[in-house]
């Protein structure tokens, strides 16, 4: 990705500075950079952006601010809108996913994409949404749909972050050790088993494969690392020396 | 789902009130109502939690508080860490989209689910990680990691919604209206070609098919309606009408 492939955050008529500076720290949070403003209401800069930017300052610096929304996406190619309400309008509404998934897709075409958000106090007017090529729904309670204008963002920006660098869905975090081999595991339940032969708990032969498969599947599911199966062993023999005492 | 079916947050030695109530928010915005704090900083209940809960204070009213994060998971079968940091510990790492795959399946066989949540100072401390099965790593900028509390809840708690009420990835949204039929577009694509040949615009052979082409894919992309049909026609009417005047 080049520094060109970006997405734009565009809020229109946001309110409190607070939640500019929250939405800066939420868009550095996933690597966003450019944001815009449209009339915001109490003009800019303004001091109390920063606190809650929480050390994105430099987004807040670099802030480009429009009189009209038609201005602020004057230079893109691609822009969604964000909106909880249908707007009686015929439109693609997409969820936050798909809609990011577009719009990296173009952007990696080296076109220029940007979201826009409405205010706190009411979001997107029917005339910003005309300007926007499909809608986005974030979707939330229909009881209770109005998201925080930093919370939508942060959605906006995960998503985007998601499809720029994407991570497996699970990893199994093993660090500087390794995980046991198959004969070290089976060296493991060889003496488990022996010891538990040797202490009665395995003496109904009718019942012993399955206590024996059993006890393997608890030990399988762990993915144990070849430290643990050292630390397992050790337990084993403390016990049976344990009982040996007693 | 029944009301049984849900997620338990968990915010540990969580600090600003404003925070709490911003939580409470994120939540109910995805339909989640039950919030654990284990030894809020300024105590609990905090007045200034309400403010920043904009209409959510019901789940502030029912927040449980505890002493330790074992007791606060005491009665959850199956609860998952948020961290950034790797904790050095042998462990399975998540994206918050799998994670909660794997809550909303396990919650969905009646076993009581929850994420864990670090205060704003430093996140989760090591014991508190290790009374939970799994990380969640939500992917931020290595750069600038760390989130907001209210900001990790909210991806927390979106993803959950995506789990529970899966919703299609688009919509094309017609409202009261219908889409054109294709015999309506074929008509629209006769008239406004037949208009074309009138006023010359089609006038050389060679190039005619793929002039034609390329105008009925703009309007196939559109996906008309039959209403929007009608306002196309009576705009190339209206055009050719004014050619005549001139």
């Amino acid at each position: 990705m080049t520094d060109t492939t970006t997405l734009v955050i565009i809020l229109v008529e946001p309110q409190l500075g607070r939640n500019i500076g929250s939405v800066a720290r939420a868009m550095l949070n996933f690597g966003l950079t450019r944001l815009r403003l449209v009339r915001p209401r109490d003009g800019w800069p303004n001091p109390e952006a920063a606190p809650s930017a929480a050390g994105a300052e430099q987004i807040l610096q670099e802030v480009e601010v429009f009189s009209t929304t038609q201005d602020a996406m004057a230079d893109l190619n691609r822009v969604f809108a964000t909106s909880a309400r249908p707007h009686d309008m015929i439109k693609s509404v997409y969820t936050p996913h798909m809609a990011l998934e577009h719009l990296a897709e173009t952007a990696h075409q080296n076109q220029k994409v940007g979201v826009l958000f409405g205010g706190e106090r009411c979001g997107l007017c029917s005339e910003d949404v005309a300007l926007c090529e499909a809608l986005i729904k974030i979707p939330s309670n229909a009881a209770f749909p109005s998201l925080n204008i930093a919370h939508a963002v942060a959605l906006i920006a995960y998503e985007w972050a998601i499809q720029v660098a994407p991570t497996p869905s699970q990893v199994f975090r093993i660090g500087h050790t390794s995980l046991a081999t198959r004969a070290e595991l089976g060296q493991f339940f060889a003496h488990l088993e022996a010891s538990l032969d040797k202490s009665g708990f395995l003496r109904h032969p009718n019942k012993r494969p399955t206590m024996v498969r059993n006890l393997r599947n608890i030990f399988q599911r762990a993915h144990l690392t070849e430290q643990e199966i050292r630390t397992l062993r050790g337990v084993i023999t403390s016990l049976t020396t344990e009982v040996g005492r007693g």
